[in-house]
């Protein structure tokens, strides 16, 4: 284990760069903070490429096992024990756990997700310009637990390398494919390329109610931004516009459980 | 309007008190900040008691809307402007608006909700120890939308008239009736005062998924605190114990999402 004690430390410095989403696209690498996250990714086997400590970490006996897991795993990764609060300097969590893992980005190969797509038939999820970190975190951890593996992102979306958004997936970041692509590319990988996904897309300019639709199986859900809710292209492109029902006072719904009442009444009833 | 300029002055000092849960409930009033919430309560006719400006809110041209609705509906309240950048010590809101308003907190008289219960033969939501105030507000914010009336929340349960708790309802505090009392009161209102609710209950241990039951009008959906899931007097009393599928890798869902899938079947299907 290596010991870093200084703020003017060279790795230090670039675990600190890693905060901007620019640095950790070209460097294609991102930090997840936190026990559980960390414990997550060695499970999904996540390429990890670096362990970082805060130096309280190693002494607390409540760390012991996922300590003791990460010696087990023998993996070929760099530790480094951060002393002097340097730790801190490395998240933006208000109360870091004080333990944190460099990963590589997975090499998400547009073409083999398009082909897992087609193979698989099942529905998967197009996310229209999402803002909120956590907004973004929840929507995929709430599709992987559907049963929904492919997840198509719209170039402006947030990064979903992003410490909000990581923490919110609660892992399903390393289990899940992510596309991210223009609107038009991606409407074209989904009417061409995986062999004719319909397009069912969540808008408050359609009469019809979400539930009382029929589902193929290849169904590519999506779901829009926050404020302005989903492209025209997506609008103009999709072979069902659907709405939820508004039955109380309520002008909306938060994007998050929108997301989750559509993903999974399609996924109940095509799976 | 009165103007207030020292940090000194009495009803600064009150406004800033209201904080504290326990302050509130024992005044009977709550503060509410940002122009949309202002709006909402207005336009429901929630007991308004003062109108709190910040002195630069009301020089800005799109807030005319908000401050001409206000002189319209000539309600029966106090107009306070803040100077000296005092408005901020009574929200903690960020980067606040500049516009709040103080409240009565709706007499909510346990045995006329029961009794409107017991009417409308609707579902009704129970809502087991919520911590986060976000979930609170957003789970409230869904049962509203979904077509939910009223709300009964276990003692011990975050106070709804938190800051956050209303910034994520969105204004359907206003609309919702709520009782707060123990779990035992609950069960027994729902059960016997009500007229024979089905208490519907989420929860791990069980195989039972939601979407495989057949659901009663009068069906009283309880959904758990976010750590320990619902408490063992909701599953022993429970007429169902219903959960959710997990197909992926996600080991569990964020409360507010389960909590918009269940009740948006559940009112779906019986509305």
């Amino acid at each position: 284990m290596r010991i870093i004690d200084s703020k003017d430390n060279k790795t230090l410095r670039y675990l600190k760069k890693l905060e901007k989403s620019r640095f950790r696209n070209s460097e294609g690498v991102f930090l997840i903070e936190g026990s559980r996250i960390v414990d997550q990714a060695i499970e999904t086997q996540a390429d990890i490429k670096m362990i970082i400590y805060d130096e309280s970490y190693l002494n607390e006996p409540k760390n012991n096992e996922l300590i003791d897991k990460i010696n087990r795993f023998k993996l070929n990764f760099d530790e480094i024990v951060l002393k002097n609060g340097l730790f801190s300097k490395i998240t933006n969590t208000k109360n870091p756990q004080g333990i944190a893992a460099l990963c590589s980005i997975k090499e998400n190969n547009a073409s083999k997700i398009i082909e897992r797509t087609e193979r698989s038939e099942r529905p998967v999820l197009v996310l229209d310009r999402i803002q909120d970190p956590g907004n973004m975190g929840t929507i995929i951890r709430t599709a992987d637990a559907a049963g929904i593996k492919d997840v198509y992102i719209v170039r402006g979306s947030v990064d979903i390398y992003n410490d909000k958004v990581l923490r919110s997936t609660m892992g399903s970041i390393f289990t899940m494919n992510f596309i991210v692509a223009s609107e038009e590319e991606i409407i074209s990988m989904l009417k061409v390329n995986c062999g004719g996904y319909k397009i069912v897309t969540t808008s408050l300019d359609t009469d019809v109610y979400y539930n009382e639709v029929k589902y193929d199986r290849k169904t590519a859900i999506v779901i829009g931004n926050e404020g302005s809710g989903v492209s025209d292209g997506f609008v103009e492109s999709a072979d069902r516009l659907v709405k939820i029902p508004m039955r109380g006072e309520a002008e909306s719904l938060n994007v998050a459980v929108s997301a989750g009442i559509v993903i999974y009444h399609v996924l109940n009833e095509v799976i």
